[in-house]
């Protein structure tokens, strides 16, 4: 089995290459090449098999092709441009997230028009796909209303990965995606930023600021649970879902007062001391449009497993990434 | 006011050309310049004002700049190729009703960025965006799942539409029309065309043939309900819509045994005798997957209005096709 991982560089791209090569295989089959393509090098990975490189823009032309002439079994489709950038950024957020994916999906197309060619394609979509007014929690039939252009853009390629599969010209499945925490690395502009600095920054220390009030609600999923979600659906058989492709993810509802008390059953109130509360009106307003609750039963029905408590999120991120030691 | 209609030599661009022609005003405002754009020769109207009429593909490179460098006030969007082509040409189907609408939408964005510019645009959706499995009546926040690329593709649209107006590039409004009946002309390949044949042949004295059964339910608007539906679109202020900028316009949902009855009130047993039934399962099994009632609740609030008993739909094709004569 080759697999093909566009947008291998990212956080979720570089933890989903290592899971891979941990698996060995996929569905039973054996994984003998991995190819890993970002617009920034992606780092090579240790593996058994062949691994290739990739450094290159998929909305740029020729790319997809290139990509898909060597015919990959599994794809996964990671690349995007954040919500924050597609939003400053009208050309550039439609140009990766919608034509990159389109031109994917094309190329997918046209390799199988003169030899049979029909590989499954795992896409990561997102909860931005919804919009407020939002019901208390948003069930599996809820309607996509987004209220950003990276949203809407997701919400596209869920239209076109759906069309394309029911056309038989590739065998797509689409994950929306949680907000992922506890973000490993530095803090950064990212309007859900603080979600994952509030923990990660004082385990190891460090001052965080809290923008928003506890009472906040969000959908959470750790990188772990994520991980998991992209193998289950490159391993799922698709045919259960019909031509609704795209499943909302599990994910754990909780305050970011639930978060904090988290965050001091772990490492105590010394860790909690480190948070500051800053209120930044701006990101209070982004994050009152954000969905914050679903009721994911399509999904969890299928075997998707989330976190069901912070504390495991937590537990998660000191074991992954720091190595089992925290500064308390 | 300039008002531009794209796709304006089809059977509702000719009805809201006239329609039009008979206001005089839009939103209070003269009319002083009709153009009229479609891939065959649209056919000029009398008008006071100016008419322009433009023959060209929407889809081809240069035609969206061409058309909006004369900053029309309101552009109706009704060009497309029809469900039956878009499954049965998939990259015309793709390249006509959404690179199509994209450029027109693209092109409107990029004339507002020398000189501000925000003119109405009113685009015609589908009730093909929803896919069976269905509720028994669809409401106004029921999910898109199309199950024709023809669905797909008026879906994606949608989705620009809502951002490109939330983004303040166009004042955007999207209508989703039920199937309209009584369709006039000659009978054609469309699966739905049996809909409008079964009344109108026997209304001429010819014999129809009916492909499904008595019992199928469906969702009807006359042409008339239909240009009213735009009429009132391109008046109604859109901020009432929120980002949420698509309606599914009222219609009347009735079974085509309900048809038939409409048509013995209206013509007599004679006309329904010409209706010849004779199955076809091919279409039988499209018709199976099309939405056939909704809950038109949100644009029945807003003022929209469709009929609510087919002996109104045959009385308007008598008066508005037949001069009021029948053969019976």
């Amino acid at each position: 089995m080759h697999i093909l991982i566009v947008g291998a560089a990212g956080m979720v791209g570089h933890k989903l290459t290592a899971g891979l090569v941990r698996a060995g295989r996929i569905g039973g089959k054996e994984i003998v090449k991995l190819t890993l393509a970002d617009v920034i090098k992606p780092e090579p990975v240790p593996h058994a098999g062949a691994v290739e490189t990739v450094t290159a823009d998929l909305s740029a032309p020729g790319t997809a092709q290139a990509l898909i002439a060597s015919r990959p079994d599994l794809i996964v489709h990671l690349a995007a441009i954040v919500s924050g950038e597609a939003e400053a950024d009208f050309e550039k957020g439609y140009r990766i997230n919608l034509d990159g994916a389109r031109l994917l999906l094309e190329a997918i197309r046209l390799e199988g028009i003169n030899q049979p060619y029909f590989p499954k394609l795992v896409f990561t979509s997102s909860i931005a796909v919804f919009g407020a007014p939002f019901p208390e929690a948003i069930g599996d039939e809820f309607f996509a209303t987004p209220l950003t252009s990276y949203g809407t853009q997701k919400a596209i390629v869920e239209l076109l990965l759906n069309d394309y599969s029911r056309r038989g010209f590739v065998d797509g499945i689409g994950i929306r995606l949680p907000t992922i925490v506890i973000r490993p690395g530095k803090p950064n502009l990212a309007a859900s930023g603080f979600f994952s600095s509030i923990v990660r920054e004082p385990l190891s220390g460090k001052e965080a600021v809290l923008p928003v009030s506890r009472d906040v609600r969000h959908w959470f999923a750790s990188p772990r649970a994520a991980v998991g979600f992209l193998l289950h659906a490159a391993e799922l058989d698709t045919q259960i879902l019909g031509w609704r492709r795209t499943l909302s993810a599990p994910g754990l509802s909780a305050t970011v007062g639930e978060e904090i008390e988290a965050l001091r059953r772990v490492a105590g109130d010394k860790a909690v001391r480190l948070i500051r509360e800053e209120a930044d009106e701006k990101i209070i307003k982004i994050v009152a449009g954000w969905p914050c609750n679903f009721e994911a039963h399509r999904a969890a029905s299928l075997g998707f497993r989330a976190e069901t408590s912070f504390d495991d999120i937590i537990r998660i991120h000191i074991a992954d990434e720091l190595g089992g030691r925290i500064a308390f």
